[in-house]
């Protein structure tokens, strides 16, 4: 059960002109489930991707980054579900490569114009006649209006399909923005993360759809966790077809500040959804740190605080046990912290100052913001003025009994 | 149930002449328990400790480094449970003086002289009454060979106390060390752990102490992991009475090695006892990493995957989910790390190579080996000559469950 997240209704996840999808049953794992989802993009997209920094990263990670590198138009992105394609050397990168090849020659394009993406079970090998078999279903099932069916047919631990939209109107004209992400354990994205997609009918070029790429990721996915796995697949994409008429090359360009903001409220939520439907989550929790002399360092304490056992066990619990927070901002590994310096509230509850608990602080208040769904742990590191979010979940029974379960 | 471990019998763990220990009940956080310890040194013992490394560090913590700066002779050492007198500030400082005051009085030594620790619930306040009131008793029930007792004294949520001891004999002489140590959770020491004391009747010379007292942490201490969470209060102490008549003064002298390897020795053991016992283990997992650059991407590569709440899990649940492994190797910060050259073991099966699944790895060896109640992962990163261990243990439903329900 997720924290205040549902998908959408497939009728308020507009299409996106120039983007088609469809989906397929390819039986690579399981059986009678769409685990083969196929992105067809017409002539004169730009597509733009960042990708984990694991150093297993998957092979199709690896033909992502160079496809992207190649400067040949990028036309479709298959994704299966299943296997990861991880860990699997260079049998692994010929089997994404064959997959690029099948999809290349149903729809008539070079293998170098696909982008490949695989999520699942790590180590293990890809069935690529399963995914080869599957592709004629995908291509007969694509649709503009179908990101519905894709944002479930890329789910593997979620336990509900993450997707987003946004109308907004720009320069006289309607822009749209839809996305889809999955991803619910093995989260701590390092420069994106497990899948995301979110594509625009804006036309952006593509310095500039490679600056604003980085800049979503950033103020999203690599602002979650659930566990502090990064994962081997983490990916995340933004494609703008340009067909809404609407065309930026600037972040000067009127209406570009309208359109970023937009894609970068789309990738925020979908990253959210992430963890509000992080694995065995009960609870959905911000730290919010500020008053650091960095953002680094700002993000260290709040993965610190968000990545200890001892914090997101105590968030289950509902027990406002804050010497756990405390102990946290204290090995973040900020060397000259002054601790006497530090506040820390849970939402508007102050808990912390001068070195231990605030006077004014008494049980029943940490109670009352314990007990609720949705927390914000602020800390206030007292030495600058840069500050970091970090979105991170709760630690239950069900995150070992889903981690013990899973491939059994 | 720790994994593989119990305490020795009471006679089995030597006295060491110059040290008595005693314990008493002082009601600090629970009624009829023993939670209160004194350790009363003989003149001439020299003590050397290590302590966290957490910015929050405990007020006894603060008051054990400038005791040892201060240069007087230290003759007593106490510890109460209960309490942790971690984040508290101004209040908690003067808690710790009072202690130590009080503690000087009865044996009619400086405040100085005394080394206090406590352990327990962090950001509470310490009852120094109790404390004080509880003394007298404590100092009434001094002896020699009461170990067993006080090492039942120092448990807070440990399930078995934890205690080790060795004689050798060395020119001549017999040389006894004993020691003890207590943590389950917020275990990922650096620079030393929750709480451990060794002592020997041995004589070492205060400068050989200090070197040998770094050395054992990091042979011991500075390897184990429970949840990664580094402790505010986490104290390693040695102390050498001379009593035995074996003394030392440098590296170089006849005996020492045995003296230093059998130091060593308990300090390990009792450091691993803390793993065995962890919060919720079933297992006791040893990560063994060679062939990195440096002894520091050993351990980074080590502790990544020790702390992998996924790798933890799939321990539990006994699934030989070696992907997991992979990407926590992969994310572990070594940013040139050739994954081709990295090579995996499951004790004696080779699991990983070249990227990818060794050949010669089937299911069968893997799930042998992860049936174990004690399980070693070798890894050869294939870049240089360094190796270090990492010891932790499985991640359980248990693990959960104490740490959702502790302080309730």
């Amino acid at each position: 059960m997720p924290v205040n997240y549902a998908t959408p209704a497939a009728d308020l996840l507009f299409p996106v002109a120039g983007v088609r999808l469809g989906v397929a049953e390819a039986g690579i794992r399981k059986k009678d489930r769409h685990d083969l989802t196929l992105i067809a993009l017409d002539r004169g997209c730009t597509v733009a991707g960042v990708f984990t920094q694991n150093r297993f990263c998957a092979a199709p990670v690896q033909l992502c980054r160079s496809h992207l590198a190649g400067g040949d138009e990028i036309r479709a992105l298959v994704i299966n579900t299943g296997i990861a394609n991880a860990g699997t050397g260079e049998a692994g990168r010929q089997a994404a490569q064959a997959t690029c090849a099948a999809v290349g020659a149903l729809l008539g394009i070079g293998a170098g114009q696909v982008l490949p993406f695989s999520t699942g079970v790590i180590l293990e090998p890809l069935p690529v006649d399963c995914i080869v078999a599957g592709l004629p279903a995908a291509q007969a099932d694509l649709r503009a209006d179908n990101w519905y069916a894709a944002a479930h047919a890329i789910m593997t631990t979620d336990t509900v399909a993450k997707a987003a939209s946004r109308i907004v109107a720009v320069n006289g004209r309607k822009v749209t923005i839809s996305g889809m992400s999955k991803g619910a354990g093995m989260i701590r994205p390092n420069m994106a993360t497990m899948l995301g997609f979110v594509a625009t009918d804006a036309g952006i070029d593509q310095p500039l759809l490679d600056r604003l790429v980085s800049e979503a990721a950033d103020a999203s996915f690599n602002c979650i966790t659930v566990d502090g796995d990064t994962s081997t697949n983490d990916s995340f994409v933004l494609i703008a077809s340009g067909r809404s008429g609407a065309a930026f090359s600037s972040e000067g360009d009127a209406g570009w500040a309208e359109v970023r903001d937009a894609i970068i409220a789309v990738s925020v939520e979908l990253a959210q959804a992430i963890v509000r439907d992080g694995e065995g989550a009960t609870k959905f929790i911000t730290i919010a740190v500020e008053g650091g002399k960095s953002v680094v360092e700002c993000r260290q304490v709040g993965y610190a605080v968000a990545h200890s056992p001892l914090v997101k066990t105590a968030f289950f619990a509902s027990d406002p046990n804050l010497g756990r927070i405390l102990a946290a901002v204290g090995y973040a590994g900020i060397d000259d912290l002054d601790v006497d310096d530090v506040r820390v509230w849970l939402d508007d509850v102050l808990v912390a100052e001068n070195g231990g608990r605030a006077p004014t602080y008494v049980e029943e208040d940490g109670a009352r913001v314990m007990a609720q769904a949705e927390i914000t742990v602020r800390v206030d590191l007292g030495r600058g003025s840069a500050r970091a979010n970090v979105y991170t979940c709760d630690f239950s029974y069900d995150y070992v009994k889903i981690n013990a379960d899973y491939r059994s």
